[in-house]
């Protein structure tokens, strides 16, 4: 063990998340999962590994050289993590057909994915999915998207902070027709010309329509320099996409209006304009309205399974990067309609419908906003060794506050007063409890605000009232330990 | 996508939770968290995949053909499913020099095993785990233990359900020196022999001492009828081992005097036995009897890592299985000192401790105690949908409920009331909200408790004056909808 060092290194594209990340993105997942649960939406785990042929390629890179997932070979079969939550659960729905229909359930779990690794791009991220199997109702529809909406309101993104825009794939599927498209080949997979389009057009929010009609046409560079096939469609067909993506925005009417004018002539367009402005009307039932759930014919979503409604929801304000840059967050969730999907294993036909909100991407947009929740008062108290021999006093300090349910702990290293203040400040402690010499003799005990430092620092001008009136560091009996460190945490707490 | 049709079946050795267990097994980890925090622990992330050298050889079985973990070449790297969460943590610490230590972590999170798969032995579980580094205190030791304690009571386990078995590898080490074993090859790794002899101390519980004897000599066959190569001691050699193994077992004080008593010509055996006697004083100080915390000489745990105090959780009570046979739960929580396993990144001492629960293992037996909390009035209330034009009164039914945070679920499928009802009871829901042409004309709503059916069938005798006071079905006025619901639900919830 000893002869060689080992070089201590994370693997690439992953990264760690110590604990002010977790804490906040733990609560987050607890809010949501309080709304879904409201909901009706119940939660189940499948494994990390899945078989490759049972995951499937509906990836929007998986024409990428690696395939865009980590699979390998184990004992004679082909095994990956998996990309996403959809196809784990399509083959848990084919495998217990016995299942309670429809079957509404949540899940958040992490999904790997070997992209790229950049600046903010991992290969190891965390989805949070609702679904709804077996019912084609488009209240089902509605619903996930309204358990979506809720959650961010939920988390305190304001109302016009986001946007949660609605298409539907049949009406895109009859642009497509329009344009002369073949959307299926003989053996009912997704054309390879279709797939390309509408990932061209799925990536409308980040290249422009000059960028989309590059890549339905002949191609273009990428910022890095790099040449990105087009898809070689003849300028005139290209057009007829173009301008539908170039459709007046407006109210969820306008646009159906539109829409309803644009896919006149397609039985397919037909019904989803029919599908659309149903959801147009529960939504007006349910109390959502046009300024959270919009209606946009450029959203198409990347995965090729999508059948019905596609949902995408994104958060509207711009912010600054690194380099003084106006950046979006983009989208933070997305989802629709997937009836096909499931028939891939039964052979037969079983409706679904699901939403996927990206957990690391909305957890950075909520630490932006400030939104995450920080109870200073969560920080635990670090209780100090002053005098080794009096261990156990320090215990029963610390066993009083974790029995008040206050999170404690006493120091387990060495050093003296400096580095244990040092310590506590490092671990972001809000108190420290401190008993010498001089408090045993006199049966008292030091409680220091380490909160209050921060504080003044931040509002300078009010320091002096300030510390008359709260002193940052108080010698009390020791019989007030419990009460005073309760005293200085409802101080802070929110 | 429709030509062939893939078979839906889950990778072998894995497998799905559905909504009852994931809802026990969240809030089982909730608890322990609560618990966690509490001692000052905080969360921590890190990656599923981790680098192969990264990892290092300590799992019990890597002997074995497959070497027991997940692993694969990827970008011309060998990375793998980490098996445990303390070689990940360890190289995150050697990584992240700057935290402030000593540092408490906890993190739940899956670990992948590449075993044989069998009847309850599976290849994905969960670990749940605390340590402390960067102490070399006994103290750190002690908190550990008495988090678990903590934990495990907070659980509802019994103090008679289980203990806590206490053993120092310096002691074990000393008894093997004594047996003339060496310890360290002379590049500083565990030498070969001793790893085997460890290992077959570990199955004491399992095997019993005679199948332990097998193991340290000529070997042994499995249940299955594999040989088993043993370690090839001579039999005197082997007779140290198991006279120490045999130690008589009694309080703290009466194991410490043995334990003494064994070790006394080893420098290393005298230290293991001062850091059990501090032990055992910070327990009297904490409050921990001799009921929940026992010293154990037999206890040496199967990593090679260990370097002083093992710790290891066992259920106490026996239960029969499914063939009549009686069972123990064994091992549901174990740990120790791992004082060396940092320096092989950092070539620096890093002392370091603590413990991990095998999650399921621990739901388990749990929900064999009962002491799994499930809130009858959880599940969802079905609003049936009894006229497809009235659905947006169902709308708002199910919205005044949700509104009042109940969950709540309007029926999606397609079907009329005895679909609706069968859905119902599959689902586990408590409640059914019905209302119809009768209903709607008079402003009433009927709502179904469905509960009390199954209930009744249990305590059959009380039948018919249970229906007297609690009929299971009432139509009240519509207005009183989510106070009828409100009532039936405190019927249940405990």
């Amino acid at each position: 063990m000893k002869n060689k060092k080992t070089k201590p290194r994370i693997v690439k594209g992953f990264r760690d998340s110590l604990w002010e990340e977790s804490l906040a993105r733990r609560r987050m997942i607890e809010k949501i999962q309080e709304v879904y649960e409201k909901y009706g939406f119940l939660p189940i785990e499948t494994p990390a590994l899945e078989y490759v042929d049972v995951l499937g390629k509906f990836l929007p890179d998986s024409d990428t050289p690696e395939g865009s997932i980590f699979s390998f070979e184990s004992e004679d079969e082909w095994i990956a993590l998996r990309y996403d939550l959809t196809a784990p659960l399509s083959r848990l729905i084919a495998q217990n057909q016995d299942l309670p229909k429809p079957f509404r359930r949540y899940q958040v779990g992490k999904v790997w994915r070997m992209e790229k690794p950049g600046p903010g791009r991992f290969r190891e991220f965390t989805q949070f999915d609702i679904d709804t199997i077996g019912s084609s109702s488009m209240l089902a529809d509605c619903e996930v998207c309204a358990a979506l909406v809720d959650s961010l309101l939920a988390l305190g993104i304001g109302k016009k902070d986001f946007e949660l825009r609605i298409n539907n794939r049949k009406i895109v599927n009859s642009v497509l027709e329009a344009a002369g498209i073949e959307l299926l080949n003989a053996d009912g997979t997704s054309s390879d010309v279709a797939t390309k389009v509408l990932r061209s057009i799925d990536k409308l929010d980040r290249l422009g329509i000059n960028g989309v009609f590059e890549l339905l046409t002949k191609g273009r560079k990428d910022a890095s320099g790099a040449f990105i096939k087009g898809a070689e469609l003849p300028e005139s067909k290209a057009n007829i996409i173009i301008s539908f993506l170039e459709s007046p925005r407006g109210s969820r009417s306008e646009v159906l209006n539109f829409l309803s004018e644009f896919t006149k002539k397609s039985t397919e367009g037909v019904t989803g304009v029919e599908e659309l402005t149903e959801m147009d009307s529960l939504f007006r039932t349910m109390g959502y309205d046009e300024e959270t759930i919009v209606f946009d014919p450029t959203v198409v979503r990347g995965m090729d399974y999508y059948t019905g409604p596609v949902f995408e929801a994104n958060l509207t304000f711009e912010f600054k990067d690194e380099k003084g840059q106006n950046k979006d967050f983009g989208s933070i969730a997305g989802g629709g309609r997937y009836d096909d999907l499931i028939e891939r294993f039964t052979g037969q036909k079983v409706p679904a419908t699901g939403i996927s909100i990206g957990v690391d991407r909305l957890l950075s947009a909520l630490s932006f906003l400030n939104k995450n929740e920080k109870n200073l008062g969560d920080a635990p108290v670090v209780v100090t060794v002053m005098d080794k021999d009096k261990i156990g006093e320090y215990i029963k300090m610390t066993n009083e506050l974790r029995d008040a349910n206050i999170a404690a702990e006493i120091f387990l290293g060495s050093g003296g007063f400096n580095k244990q203040m040092k310590y506590a400040d490092k671990r972001g402690a809000a108190i420290a409890v401190i008993a010498g010499s001089d408090e045993f003799e006199k049966d008292q005990v030091t409680i220091k605000d380490l909160m209050l430092g921060k504080e003044l620092s931040e509002n300078i001008q009010e320091r002096e009232e300030w510390l008359k009136e709260q002193p940052s560091q108080v010698t009390v009996p020791r019989s007030d330990l419990l009460k005073t460190v309760k005293e200085i945490i409802s101080r802070y707490r929110k």
